[in-house]
């Protein structure tokens, strides 16, 4: 595993001529890496097509030929406003990554992908683990059964750093251990922790990808996954602008609203309640469950249609 | 839907500078249409990766920076010998092909593929339908129940050029006759045949299409999509040379001994028997299946294990 | 190919012990068909789950054992309203389908299920061609490129009718004349048209299902598969009638707006425009688009958020 | 996470009538579990169709009604015998499992199934850690970079048994000090080994299944992993007993000649060589490639067709 920090950018710039589509904005981000957490990296090594290959992949459907540039903006935005995500599978991204394990883990569930992972089985692990900044060391969450609340106090923080120091440190030492007497590898490294680094080529389509986008820079995601989902939105938002802003406008940024909250909004036209007020009127459109009400109260607000 | 035959490379060869791997086997396909059939086509119009980018994915599992592309080919074929097949879904491929549609309805059975296809509720079908050749028109075979056997007679081959004709001629009258009252396309279509071609965006990585190919070039498949699968068979060689060959000596060449077969050849080392002998000391073997017994017989006749 | 009507149900209903998980809902559609079209159906052939193996999915996530089953509802709404639909994928629908090969085609691209299809190629195709009732001839949509509109007149529908069964005959006739001759059923059958019935086994879990549901109850799905569509959904309604109710609040009656509308709603808080107004100081929101800021409208419209 | 032993049997054994075909070899495993290693176990908790529900999904393409039982066994044996393998999808089974986490990234990389997962962030992981008995405490392989070799000394056993449950206790001592501190769970649980156990529900299509069968039960898996696919076979061989013996006479018992082994022994018709002669003979058909010739002497050896 690549132990050292990787270089700024890890090809010379010469290139070589191809007769494939290109995307400007996909060469300047490839083989440059953008760090991640503390050990971890992600750059792009390949890819395939643009924002007009879609537009494209769409105009076949559609019986068309090839149409002036300009008009591809209006198409990418009517495919993803429709649902129409086919066209964007004719867009495939190839990264690189070095990330911990339990990070990998929760990366691996996206299964529409290719995967080629570092083997522990074939070759020596790194002593590289994952240690959190003292800003992330937070509680849990009284809110969400699986997120962070506060920050924990600075002895605490102190503690932990200690106590996961030593872990990572025994679990390293007893690896070197069982390595030294010639124990099989795929054996000797059951030890070492889920902090660990691993690394992969992940390959995948832009309509997927958009799908991982989607949940894993969800503030719900959780941070150190999401770091990455940071990472890689980055290039591709450079690699397919057209297509990444309409995945913002109709997908990331959007509201969806269900089928009790339009039948509240229908019955109360133009009516501006309280958030006190709002939560208590809608309680009783969902059963009186206290958690969607309080996403509707939320989602009015977002839309400014609750009384200051 | 293009009408005319295609040029003989559709684009100019100027290409641009890309850092991305290059195949310069795939370069040279690029855009460069295959006809088949009497209307239909293939051409490569986008592509990712190379014979190295399956080495590379391979070597990051294995731990290993790039070697020497000297050891590629060992690799590729240690590979492939042991069904690590991972590695070659990181090469990509992505074709513009034209095709009736009931070869458009065998090929799309491949489910891990990308694919955008004209749509005839948008748009206007074309006068196009696919006429078998003379040589094409063989009797039922009688040992194969999904296939072709002899050739038909003269007579009877005119007679058939005579009726499909008529059928599509009356089929495209039709669908005329109900664009012209405005009927709408969706439904208008529903005359015509599956002889009608369609086209569509095919993707697909490389692991997949072996896949396809395994099937698609078989002497099972349907002469008709074979064709298509020959065709692009043509360019993957060129793109992928290595992982082609290994492809070749491994699965499509290679050949696979049942159970059963093995333990019969275990009983009788070395002895050769005729064609008839081996045929009736096997049959027990497998319950009396004669099918099964003369396949058998078949395998040990490309061994060279029948007496003369 | 069954030619007949099927019997109101095809087993009879002694049925056997099991220790699975039983859905009542869907025992009471095992082997019953719907008719669809003139001579198509569709019945539910097995399932695995219901509404609990959801429930019960999910909380192995959650770390819990099973809970009361009156808190499946909760969990269920949950799961869909925050897109966790990996425990719906627990549940397993098989379904067997006959259906014009039109429909088919639009069927087969959803290709996460599994589909065992009748073979033209091992056997005699039968003489059953969808005609479209009167009802169902429709212009070609003046707003909807691949929808229908207004009726034909009475005159031009017995036109469609007289030209769709004139080119079924003559399609039929030269099938039979090929066959007689002898000629490959592979061949024999390219001049049949995409109107002709065909049948498969169909297998899909219930959350590619609902994404079924979700593209093709959809009023711009076309008419023919949506007969399927809807029969379907009749029967897993029963089946998993939690899981179908929280489809529809969440996903087939909700609306999504997208960020361009939640940025217009929250600019004018409270501020009732008529529709026209709403249109023209929506446009400048979306480039001028308007078919965009039609479908804003109409959102509003649903909202009640316009002046009468 | 359930932290005591299972019972022998977990559900009471009534059962309730269903229309659905039924395996009476698979209704005997359901909710019975198989214990994996120290801690682990796998239960079948659902299923879908039988040997039957294959050959009737082969006999739609067929265009066959359901036949004699008493042919199913010719039916699926040619099925796999010529890669039809897509009837075997419409059989599905669900199984209960609980595996060291190392264990489950192995087997998560089968991207073909359904998967929810207990999730350390949700909840708190329970005190479990895979410990080796001294009969798999193995040295690294000489021949082999992924597997295992001759045993350990005793005393090594012991510092291996050591150092490992240092490293576990280490581990579980500082969890508990994290959450203790209240740390979020997500973090709290990075220190934990990936020998800690975990549990899943796993569903999967009989096709799949086999495919995962193929490479987990094959002697280069990791033991660990074996175990479980060993497990979850006995279960399938009595559920769909036709269809796992056909795997076994075509594909687990199967042997593949590869091109240049063909093209070999064609050339040598009942020759029979030492193995040394035969090594050495071979040797430049696989460009002086040893391992590749080791393989095609152990073949030959199989067949019984070298000389003693």
């Amino acid at each position: 595993m690549t132990k050292n920090a990787l270089p700024a950018r890890i090809v010379d710039e010469a290139g070589l001529t191809t007769l494939r589509p290109i995307s400007q904005g996909a060469e300047k981000w490839l083989f440059r890496p953008i760090t991640c957490l503390d050990h971890g990296f992600v750059y792009m090594c390949d890819y395939m097509g643009n924002d007009h290959s879609i537009v494209q992949a769409a105009n076949v459907s559609f019986g068309r030929g090839t149409k002036k540039v300009s008009e591809d903006d209006t198409l990418i935005r009517y495919l993803r406003r429709n649902m129409h995500t086919s066209p964007s599978e004719m867009v495939v991204f190839k990264f690189h990554c070095k990330m911990p394990i339990f990070v990998a883990r929760q990366w691996i569930r996206h299964r529409t992908a290719s995967v080629n992972e570092y083997s522990a089985r074939y070759s020596k692990m790194s002593n590289e683990f994952y240690m959190p900044p003292p800003d992330e060391l937070r509680r849990q969450s009284t809110m969400n059964k699986q997120g962070r609340g506060e920050l924990l106090t600075d002895d605490q923080c102190e503690q932990v750093a200690e106590i996961l120091g030593d872990t990572y440190r025994k679990a390293w030492d007893g690896y070197h251990s069982c390595l030294d007497m010639d124990l099989a590898r795929e054996l000797a490294r059951i030890g070492l922790s889920v902090a660990n680094y691993t690394e992969w080529y992940w390959k995948i389509d832009a309509h997927n990808l958009f799908h991982f986008f989607r949940l894993r820079l969800d503030p719900h995601a959780q941070k150190e996954i999401r770091v990455y989902a940071e990472a890689m939105a980055r290039m591709v938002k450079d690699a397919i602008p057209k297509a990444y802003r309409a995945l913002e406008m109709y997908t990331l940024n959007a509201m969806t609203l269900s089928e009790m909250e339009i039948a509240f909004i229908q019955k109360h036209p133009g009516v501006l309640m309280t958030e006190e007020e709002l939560f208590g009127a809608y309680l009783p459109s969902v059963d009186h469950n206290e958690r969607e009400a309080r996403e509707f109260v939320e989602k009015m607000k977002k839309l400014s249609l609750v009384k200051q």
